[in-house]
Parts: C-alpha cells; structure tokens; sequence
C-alpha cells in the first residue's frame, strides 16, 4: 500500500495530476485514498499545532487554487471564447458576488439548500450568488434594460457535496451568453447555437452534437398523452433524467412515484425517445394524435420548424439534433432548449464519462426578469452557458497525457552574467529592453551562475538569453544565445533591443 | 429642491456620474441626497410589494454591478496593467473568494471587524478573502513553493461603512504584483518599483512621485530618540497619519494618547518631516546621534541608499523620493515600504482629495509566510498593490468630462436590409463574414427599417455597414457603407468579407 510520502504527495496533486492518478490505479483505489486523505488532513495538522497556525493548512471544502499552468490553461480557453462572444458583438456585465437572500428565494427549487449564506453580521441578509443567470434577471429588472446581448464570466458557489476526483467543486467559474430583448423568434435563438458551435470548433474539443427541443412542445406531449397539467414540471424533470438512464427505468419513475398510468407512460415514451433532423418535425406535425390534440405541440414544432431552417442558414445543419428526450432540469426555460455534447472524450474522460458529455447547455427563459419587476414587465430572454469547468478538465487531462509543457509567462529574452559582479550591467540592460517593450528578466540574485540562468530559460521555455560578459563588453558587444538551438551570435550593446527584436521575428516566422 | 424624477434618476446614476452631479452641486447637496436615497429606497419598493417579489430591488450595500461601458474602461485598464506584469516575466495565480476563518485571524489587527463570515450551515467556518496578500501567503505556504513572481487581479471584501460617493466599496478589486523568495537585498525591491512607474505612464495618469522609506529605519529613529520597543508600532501608525494631518496633531496623538514624552516627540518630528534623494541618506549616515544609537536606523540607511542606486539603474531617479514620514499602515512590513501618490488629479478628483492621492503602495514582509508554515519556515516577499478601483475612477471621471464614447462591443461590420424580406439574406451573410472571422451583427428583428439600423450602427461606433437590397442582390452586388463619411461603395456579393476586411484595414492605417 501507500506510504505517508504518497499521501503527501497526492494531497498536493491539482485535478488533472489526481486524474491521471485515477487512471492509473483504477477509481475505486484513489476513493478510498481521497478518504483516507480527507482523514489524515486533520489530525496532522493538530500535531505540528504547537506554532502560531492551529489549523489544517487548506483551501476550503470543495474548493482550490489554481496554480500558474491552470490559469494559463484558463487564460488561454477564455481568451478563444470571449472573443466569439465579441465576434457577435457581445458587451459584458459583472455583478457583485453577493445577492440580497431574496433575490435568490424560490428561483432553484429544491437545490435552493445548496446555496452559500453570509453571517448575519448586522445589515442584510446575503447569499452567494448560484449562478450568472439570476442576477442578470435582476440586473436587467433594476436598472430596466429592455435589450442586451451580454456574456459574463465568474466563479458561482453551491455547497455540493461533488465528487472532486471528477472535477466538481463548490466554487467554479460559469461562462453564460445571453440575448435579451423583444425580438423576432427564433432569430437570437439560433445565434446561441452558432456561438457553440463556433467556441466548440475553436476549442478543438473533437466532434460534437447539439440536441434541440422546445419545451411547449414536451407539453404538448404531455398534454397529447394524457398527463394532467399540474405534473407536466415533474414530468419533464423524469424526461430529464433520460441522457443518463435508460427508458425502463425512467418510466418506472412515471409510473411509480409520479402516478402516471403504464398506458401513459408508454406513450410518452414513443415520443421522447425520437430523434431526428427537420424532416422528424415534418412527420410530427403530420400526426393528428399529437398536434390535434394540443395546441401546445403544434406551436413547438412550428417553432422547432424555423429554428431547424436558420440553424441551415447558419451553416449548423450537421451538428444540430432535434431530440425529444432533451428536457433541462431549470424550471425557468419557456421555449427552445439546447445542449451540446462531446462524441468522442479525450481518452482519460472515457472512465467517467461513458465518452459522452455535456458541455454547453441553456434555452430560453421569457419570465424570470418578470419575476423581479414590481410591475412583472418581462424582458425575454434566450441564452448559454458554456461548461468551462469541463472544459479545462478536458484540456488539463488532454496536456497531461501529450507531457507537454505549459508555459507559464511570455518572457522574450533572460538578462544572463557569464561573471560575478555583472549585476549593474544587467540592470542596466533589462531597463532598455522594458523601455523598448520587450518582455525580460533577469536572476534576482547578485552572482547567480551561468548553467544555472540557462537551466532556468529552458525550464521555462524563454526563446533567448543575451548573455553579458565582462570581456564582450569591454569589446562593446553582448552575445544572444537562442536557447533551444544553443546559437549564439554577437550583437553591438547599443543595438541588444533592436537584435532581440529582429531574432524573436525571425524565430516567430519560423514557426 | 430636487423631485422624485432626479432622486430617481440619481439613484440609477453609476459612480462617475454621482461624482459628477457631486461636483456641480458641491459634496454637501449630494451626500444629504445619497441619505434621502437610502432612506427612500426602503419604503418604495415595500409599496410595490404586491407582486412576486417583496424586497428592494438593489444590490447589497456597498456593491454595485458594473454595466458595459463601466466593464469597458475596466478591461482597458486591467490589460495595460497585466502586460507591465507580463512584461517582467510574472505568472498569474487564483485562490478562492473565502478562506478558513482561521486563516484570516490575526492578519489585520482591529480591522479584522471588517471582515465578512459565511453563515454556519454544518462544516467548515469560512471568512470572504479581505486582501490577496494573506492568500497568498497561505497558498505559498500550503503549496511550499519557495519562489515566484506572481500578479493576482481579483476582488476583495470589507465591511466598511465606506464613502460611496468617494469611489469605495465593500466588494472592490485588488491587484497585487509579489515576488517571493530568497535573493539578494533590494534586487526584487526595486524591481517593483518600476513596475508601478510603468504601470502609471502606460495608463497616463499624470505626473507621479513615489515616496519609498524603511521600517527598520523608522524604529532605528524611534529606538535613537527613546521611545521603548513595545510602543514601535503604535508611534508608527501615528507616523502613518502625516500624510492626512499636520504633524502638531499627529504630535499630540503621540504626547496624549500614546504616552510619548513632548521632547522625544519633537525629536520624532524633526526626523519623519525630511525627504530628499539619495544626499538626505549619505547625511542622514553621518549623523551620530541616530546611527550611533541604532543599529537598526544604520542598515535601514545603508539598505536605502543600495535601493536607490538601483532606482538610478532603472531610470527611476526623479520619481522616487527617500521620504521619512511614509510609515504604512499594515504591521506585517519588514523592510522597504513604499506609495505612489499623483501629483495633478483630474478636476474632478480635487475637491476631493485634495489633490493628491495614493495609487499604489506596497513594502517588504518577509515574515508572513512563516505565520503559515508549521515549521515557521518563512518565505521573504516584496510587493505591490495597484489601487486599480482608484484608476478607475479617475478614468471614468475624465472620460465623463470629456464627453466622449467608449464602445462596448468590437462590432466591424453591421449587416443591414433596405427592405422588408431579406432576414435570410442578412443571415447567410452574417455566417460568411463569421466564418471569415469578421465581428459581425444584424438585427434581431425580421424587417428592421434601414433608418434604425444605421442609427444602431452610429450608437454603437460601428465603422461599416453592408446594406442588402433586393436590386443590388439581383446584380450580385452589396452595399459597404463607410458609417461615418457615410461613403457607399459597391462590392461583388461573392467578396463582401475580402471587401469588409480591406476597408477596415484602410481605416486602422488612416488613424
């Protein structure tokens, strides 16, 4: 078994080194450790207590930092998604991280319990926010916007109890686009879509599928078959529950604990296990037993009808799915649902995932900003969220497994001493290469060795080192060593920025 | 006096035009408004409390959300900043928004009352980060990373009952640049200071001084003059009040309240009054009556006069002033301090501050990290904080005054129709100029009229047009409108994106 040392080690592992971890000894082996270290963490720490820090040294619960090649990873997924979201003219909003309590009460149903609460401290009662989409209802019902396209980036809170080895966490960044504003249907609709589509090809996350349904249309199911309206909500949510389980025991579901008859149920299982392109709308839309018997259904399809021939225009055909079992868990969606899926998981998602997951997901919502107007005025809404969690886990796993390095700063050339007492002179040196906007460094102490500064350039990965010594400078000269090639050349100092400038174009046009 | 309209209108009004409203009705009329307003926002939104939700419709107390064009400066001023950072070789780290309440403990003296706990809801006790420095100094500590050059730009909380109308808030934004680690004196030091003094020309904020002192040589000058070592600290926050109040106040604090002697104050005062360059150190070594007595005012000198020999190697001779009264107020400082203060605000900011204000300040404190570690093994840093919500502020306000327009999205190019039935035209063109990689928009609507189109585009700075009209689409030809010489050209339809493109090159290189 594993001594202290592993369990040491594995504590200070982030997600992605947990993960290979996982893959290599099986899940079941890392649980336990994951226990097992929850376990340790404590007493260990009252152990050492004897100094000024009587705690265990963590973050908290379900939460983590992140370390430079994360956000360097992070820094790079953002950047390609905010500027699809600028490519379609999208404008950004942030809200603060706190709600007034009530802003949140009655927007998340049972999940309310997973909410964050502040002490009460004297003042008002606040909560973390949930999500982006909540305070954006409010944000736009405060300050009577009418129309927005805005996407928001930030970290949301919920005290889950998720299963970290899989990449949950309490605190987590949420990536929404949001369209709002009194338009013609469908036409902002489809604009999320394509914004999917185009984070997702940017991405190069692999080939993916993006199921569409409409949530009148799921009604008019409902209604169609039978079930009485006050539990078309829980029914959905049984619908809901298809992408992950099988259609027996989601109808046992039905059947069991939602009291629908088995002839009911049966029905609704003909139609929520369809799927198709424009041409299964067509179909429907021709059966009497559906459309004939609610209005509800005839609506969504045509709905679903135009959406599916802007999504052609869109150029969107072959990644959309109309798919009647998509049903979204939030109450609050009023039209079209979507929600995009990876088809084939990098190899170490495979395990968790059975090789499918979500990765995106929204629809539209036409109310909630109604329910914080003091006149109900709605503003209606259509939007996305974009699973940015996933996402980093995926690429973070993705790296691990190529063993290529990130890096971590965008250092241009290192300031080297091939001497002692060449301090000065590198001072010297960085503050021409800064004034000339030229991204350098040099070591911070007064004598550092030559090897040593040139482990630290290939460490990270620094395209050049102009090295100074005393010699060469007597001579007017600094020599620029390409540090990948080990080339070096011998370059005027007056001229250090200049060269730099031209050999770091030359390396860039070779790439 | 002012109605119901402007009190409504006041209370939508975001801070730099609060401010603005403040200076043209004098800070008196406007902080007995700010009262009216909170006052009134209570009972009003009680009375609409007929519908669904029955709360004032706001944010919590001292937060604010920041809408598109607030979002926009934002961006602009955190990108400059981030590219000083990335410019001498720094990474980026992120830690959670609350820590263990245990972690936070005996970090800020009597502020601690500020700082913000989460509710007990069974688990961990958890506090809202206060600062990023204990943060990271628990992430440094945890992690056993011994060094790194790291900036972190996120948001911080405090219960403050602050001056809104002043620019501050209880949910704020911090932006800290450290290096940590073992090296030689004032070698990382002095490198912060430059960063700050590229940080304040890139952002162009005026003329700027930064005044840098000593911590060992402040409690040199205390130990020479007679004061006991237990009272260092509390004489030093006096010291820290110089640059508020006149120093006959800040010596009758330390008489009155602090028990000091009237001559060992005024022998106090004859030393925190003095700033110069690098000739007030070489004197202030001769004198025998604080170098003789203090082994403490003699390195603090010596390590002074090194700083600013460096200072001069990075070109920061005439920004920099050796200035004795700079104290600081956070215990945790071990060596180097250090504040830059504008010395011409914007108008705006006058009234206010009078004059000057700090914009960043930050010092050495080698000893934090050893607070963390079990073994008290302690990590030497030296920092910076940028007061970017201060940045902000001063942007905003001059941006005000100067009545111009930031635009909030990057939109090239605005797909228009001149008559009705040419939604999917706009769409299929859209998609061409999207998949080319064009920043591309049209209307939401399905027959938008041309005038409000061009309007939407002139609203919005968007420099080009493509007009699609039935006439012109049946010669295979579309419309390019320059949006503000509002110059038509016409273009092959097979070529609008290769046109699009042109143009805008043709306009960035006219600027």
């Amino acid at each position: 078994m594993l001594g202290g040392g592993a369990l040491r080690l594995l504590a200070i592992l982030d997600l992605s080194a947990r993960r290979w971890v996982a893959n290599s000894l099986g899940p079941q082996v890392v649980e336990e450790l994951s226990h097992v270290l929850d376990v340790k963490a404590q007493p260990r720490a009252a152990e050492d207590g004897a100094g000024p820090h009587r705690f265990t040294l963590k973050t908290p619960k379900g939460t983590r930092d992140y370390g430079p090649s994360q956000m360097a990873i992070r820094a790079d997924v953002l950047n390609k998604i905010i500027s699809v979201f600028k490519r379609h003219g999208a404008e950004t909003i942030d809200t603060p991280i706190f709600e007034l309590k009530e802003v949140l009460t009655g927007k998340y149903g049972e999940d309310s319990k997973l909410i964050y609460d502040l002490a009460d401290q004297g003042g008002e009662i606040l909560s973390l926010r949930y999500d982006l989409t909540v305070p954006f209802a409010r944000y736009l019902a405060m300050n009577k916007i009418s129309n927005i396209k805005r996407y928001h980036i930030a970290k949301v809170y919920r005290r889950d109890n998720p299963a970290m080895m899989r990449g949950r966490y309490r605190e987590f960044y949420q990536c929404d686009f949001d369209i709002a504003g009194h338009y013609d249907p469908m036409i902002p609709d489809v604009e999320c879509i394509r914004v999917v589509s185009e984070i997702l090809t940017s991405l190069q996350l692999g080939d993916f599928l993006i199921k569409v349904n409409h949530r009148q249309l799921l009604d008019g199911i409902f209604e169609a078959c039978g079930v009485p309206s006050d539990k078309f909500r829980t029914v959905c949510s049984s619908v809901d529950k298809l992408d992950k389980s099988p259609w027996e025991e989601v109808r046992n579901e039905m059947v069991n604990e939602k009291g629908l008859s088995p002839e009911v149920a049966d029905q609704i299982g003909e139609y929520v296990c369809l799927s198709g392109k424009i041409e299964l709308v067509e179909r429907l839309l021709q059966e009497e037993m559906l459309v004939g018997m609610s209005r509800s259904a005839h609506d969504g399809l045509e709905a679903m009808k135009l959406f599916l021939k802007y999504c052609a225009l869109y150029g969107l055909q072959d990644q959309v799915s109309f798919d009647l079992s998509l049903a979204r868990g939030l109450d609050y969606y009023t039209g079209v649902i979507y929600e995009a899926v990876l088809l084939n998981d990098t190899k170490t998602e495979q395990g968790e995932t059975g090789g499918v997951g979500s990765i995106a997901g929204g629809g539209r919502y036409d109310n909630l900003v109604g329910m914080f107007d003091p006149k109900h005025k709605n503003v209606p809404c259509v939007g996305v969220s974009i699973g940015v969690e996933r996402v980093f886990s995926v690429l973070e796993a993705r790296l691990l497994n190529s063993r290529a390095k990130v890096r971590t700063t965008e250092v241009e050339v290192f300031v080297a001493s091939a001497q002692k007492n060449l301090l000065e002179h590198r001072m010297q040196l960085c503050k021409e290469l800064w004034d000339a906007n030229i991204k350098a460094e040099h070591s911070y102490k007064r004598n550092p060795k030559l090897l040593a500064q040139l482990q630290y350039c290939e460490d990270m990965g620094i395209p050049l080192a102009a090295i100074l010594g005393e010699s060469e400078l007597a001579r007017g000269i600094v020599k620029l060593r390409k540090v990948v090639t080990r080339q070096e050349i011998e370059v005027e100092r007056e001229n250090v920025a200049q060269a730099v400038r031209d050999l770091l174009t030359e390396t860039n046009e070779q790439r």
